[in-house]
């Protein structure tokens, strides 16, 4: 078997660091003592919630479910687990140990769970899992792993989807500040689920069949020096085969549009011009290209007092010609005419002021190339911008496409799409939606793969009962007690459709009922209790593995994605908005709720003063 | 062969994810571009650095080198690959490019870098690739990953282990919180470089040879309800071999010291006492427990009015008795006097000050049975602190543990271990030190390996040198520029035998000499200058990879861990303090200066205003 047959096989099932030892050490020492104090038929329930939803939001989505499934399938101690277990425990532990655990299994262990991709909220159980006290604690660090980062990933990702909109792509490109190659993979992965179009990790795309996309990096630019560079410079037209010299016709739209731009011929960089040609030929129908390379020309010179001066000149070239464009096009009017103050507000210069200067190099040089394309038959695809004030340039090369598309009457130039991807995260897209911008795609890198916002989601797994009989853990926080004993979870919706409430009962009631009352209560506070008449109720959890089986269909990638959105839309706006969100109601059942507080008197006795 | 054959075969090299598709597809489509536009034979040199370091530190543990070297050593594209490829990519992709691809291999690429576990700074590269322009291309996206986490979470842990002193034990917990499975043991393998002794990770253990540790979850003591879950209470002495009943003196036990810790027995937790028995049975040599299941115990009682007298009154006793013990001990006088007051400055109750309830259950319960377990030849190790206030409840575990070694003659108890592992971050060890506390070992998760301050690095790989012509990519933040052309570093120590400073130079200059006056300037600013003159020149790269060869012995991850605390050792303290470090310097040659000056305004030609 080769190394490549190797990988196909581990990947075929999952990724192969996922096995039973991929858990903390106490788990084992646990076990061990478990086993050794007779605990072997001992019974329990754990559940596996979080307590609180991640970046100061009122949602979650639930996932990582499949990895979950496919560990359990898996699930055993291999030889070489053994020896190593043996060689790490102390030599006091009894052999028989061992020999139990290289004959443990997950058939008796039983797994509900929401279905992967649902909205979900603090204190519902993601998992819950029964079966053998020493197996289910076993399986806890490992479910865990699996869950936590995904779930989280996900979030994050469908926060960026909501505030973006829904007709932005959105594109991950974290791979290299992921927290390593499988974080990387994980990243792309979930960021898919959770509502991202694509990923710039090409075996991301292989494993999981996600979209991939590219372009290229500023240091292709670099690498071409001038005109000299550029071998090719021929292209064959798509329709009649004839052959056009790509450089002459991209020359000589430069010198017929550089005027239309504001810009000046000789100080647009030609090594940019031979690399953008290049790369044309190389991608006649995948022409997009990163803009922003030469955007810092002639700093030196003008950034302190000139860059002001001209930069307004160029804008006022822009709007003069921009806005009779504009008018005649019945479209936005006068979107510059606001830019001035807003960005000089203060007389100062900003980060992204000397963007302009992009229009005098990259989008003069890329506008020459796309309509040198377009007259060999080919419709370019649009621009990268990378640095800079992404909502002026957006728009001010949106103005440009437009002026040139009505110019050589090629309605879609004006069209083209404009990416942006300098660290970009929620509050950027938030704050270039209030300023309007032009652009079609966000490539998002850092703060999507860190979740920087919040990089971990605190997933916890507890035991809620054992042999029958609940637990309670009490803590000094009443947020972080977990709630006792086997419970079912039920989503009741109201007549306009929407999700209301979640509620949380013992598992031996009956279920909520259509059209009948359901009296829902604050689990820790009183007087806190509300009366619901669902015109819907959903029971949140399924059985998915049960007798060494997997009991529901697990669906593909691209179904849990549609899952997340459609879930999203039964949750109203007031509970997902990105400034201080309304809290969903999580609820307990009367029953639930005395029973409870029973509980927590019984295991709660009266001080003695002294 | 099996799956387990296969995952060892796997690990035996590397994460298997680690293959060249685990890149960006951009790299990819401009090899295309590149070959494409006949640049085969282009050379070109890539630095691979970072711009600043992290946590608002001054330094930065360079780590991952390895595993990049590894990755060479498997670069190859496969079959399947390629198959992917073609399918992801236009139709009109010239197939020969594939067959380019295919054959594609590392041995013309030599790599630079600096040696693993060495403490670096911004600019100077970590790696320095020359190669064949598309290959070292190729190369980018790989590297960056195996880089930046590596080298981000090594700098956290020493950072760590910075701020706790080397006689604490350092544990890293955070398996569950990392980026994934593979992000997971990423963290454990990069915490162990930098200056943590163990992880909780068993996998990791495996894979890397890292000590694990662990005890047990609070889900073990809540699985016993009462003695009657004892199914076995005896244990052989460790010497003669007599069976002892251990429950029998834990309860003996447990009534003598109830006085002594100010606790009640009837409040303590029989279930908790089972629990810890029967653990004491299965680890007598290596006994550790969690104390603190049952801080909470009668928080609806006496949380509001009544709590406050009672802790008052249980420090109070454990004063005088205390006190007296102290004395007669010569040690520590009255640690606890000033505690009420810091404790209750404002007459408010803050978290954790319910913990002295530990006292009354686990702390009780535990010392019952490290009583227990020495009448029958064991030494217990330890408790584990998992809530509430840290510095208090441990210096009251450890006024209890030497209290009780002076009453019962028995010394060893008096340096018991005491393990913290709540939610511990850099500032938690800072604001503990200060306020003094007797803690051991700290076991620390989600503020580790998601680097919670920080959770990107921001390494970067940029062309500095393509056919022999140095490369600049200008930008508006002088910060962003990259340093063009070949260059090496050299690092220069002073008499004191601390570094003084990194320099750059070109690679055509000569190396500086020791005792000979080199010139050192600030790469931007004009005026900064300073003449240094070394005791010691260290040259900061070696070639690690040429001719399609390792040409550098690897060192194994214990001697990279030795290389980190020896390479701290040569910076000096106000480098590596927590608050406002000062900034180390990296300089460049005259000669580098001018290079780098008359290439900018060379490339940045003069605006023209209109």
């Amino acid at each position: 078997m080769s190394h490549d047959d190797c990988k196909a096989w581990c990947y075929s099932r999952q990724n192969p660091v996922v096995q039973p030892l991929l858990t903390d050490l106490y788990q084992i020492t646990m076990a061990y003592a478990y086993w050794k104090s007779g605990k072997i038929n001992d019974y329990a329930v754990f559940d596996l919630f979080f307590r609180k939803n991640p970046f100061q939001g009122e949602f979650t989505i639930f996932a990582g479910l499949e990895e979950c499934i496919k560990f359990l399938e898996r699930f055993q101690y291999s030889d070489s687990d053994i020896k190593y277990l043996k060689s790490t425990m102390p030599s006091s532990v009894d052999p028989g140990f061992f020999d139990y655990l290289k004959n443990i299994n997950v058939n008796n262990v039983t797994i509900y769970a929401m279905q992967e991709g649902s909205v979900t909220f603090p204190r519902i159980p993601l998992l819950r899992v029964e079966g053998p006290l020493i197996t289910v604690q076993l399986l806890e660090t490992t479910l865990l792993t699996l869950v936590n980062y995904a779930s989280l990933m996900a979030t994050n990702a469908a926060r960026y989807r909501m505030v973006a909109g829904k007709n932005i792509t959105l594109l991950e490109y974290g791979l290299r500040r992921a927290q390593g190659p499988d974080g990387g993979l994980s990243a792309s992965k979930y960021s898919y689920v959770g509502g991202f179009d694509g990923t710039s990790n090409v075996l991301a795309g292989k494993l999981f069949n996600i979209p991939v996309s590219g372009t290229h990096a500023h240091s292709y630019i670099t690498s071409f020096t001038s005109i000299d560079d550029l071998q090719a410079k021929t292209l064959a037209h798509k329709q009649t085969g004839e052959v056009y010299d790509l450089l002459e016709l991209a020359s000589k739209y430069r010198d017929a549009i550089a005027g239309d731009l504001g810009s000046i011929v000789s100080e647009a960089s030609s090594g940019e011009l031979a690399a953008l040609i290049s790369y044309a030929i190389a991608f006649p129908e995948r022409f997009t290209a990163l803009v922003d390379t030469y955007d810092t020309k002639s700093i030196e010179a003008s950034a302190k007092q000139n860059t002001f001066i001209t930069s307004i000149n160029v804008k006022n070239k822009l709007l003069n010609k921009g806005s009779s464009a504009h008018t005649q096009n019945g479209v936005r009017n006068n979107t510059l005419i606001s830019e001035p103050t807003s960005h000089h507000k203060n007389g100062l210069l900003r980060r992204g002021e000397l963007g302009e200067l992009y229009v005098r190099s990259g989008i003069l040089n890329f506008c020459a190339v796309a309509l040198a394309l377009n007259d060999v038959g080919y419709k370019a695809i649009g621009i990268r911008l990378d640095s800079g004030d992404l909502a002026y340039l957006s728009n001010a090369a949106r103005d440009i496409f437009e002026r040139l598309a009505i110019k050589y009457n090629i309605p879609w130039f004006a069209r083209m799409i404009i990416v942006a991807s300098n660290d970009i995260n929620e509050e950027t897209i938030i704050s270039l939606n209030e300023q309007s911008h032009k652009i079609n795609c966000f490539g998002i890198g850092t703060h999507l793969v860190t979740c920087q916002r919040q990089p971990a989601l605190g997933c916890v797994y507890k035991m809620v009962e054992i042999n029958g009989q609940p637990r309670i853990k009490l803590s000094q926080e009443v947020a972080k007690m977990n709630i006792p004993g086997k419970k079912n979870a039920y989503r009741l919706y109201g007549a306009d459709g929407y999700a209301l409430i979640d509620i949380l009962q013992r598992s031996t009631e009956e279920e909520p009922q259509v059209k009948q009352k359901v009296l829902c209560r604050h689990p820790f506070q009183e007087s806190k209790r509300a009366y619901v008449i669902p015109t819907r109720v959903e029971p949140l959890h399924k059985v998915y593995w049960k007798n060494g089986k997997v009991c529901e269909p697990l669906p593909t990638l691209t179904q849990i994605r549609d899952r997340v959105q459609e879930s999203l839309k039964t949750l109203r706006n007031d509970h997902k908005r990105n400034l201080n969100p309304t809290p969903y109601k999580v609820a307990v059942s009367d029953d639930l709720y005395n029973f409870i507080h029973d509980l927590w008197l019984q295991n709660a006795p009266i001080g003695e003063l002294s």
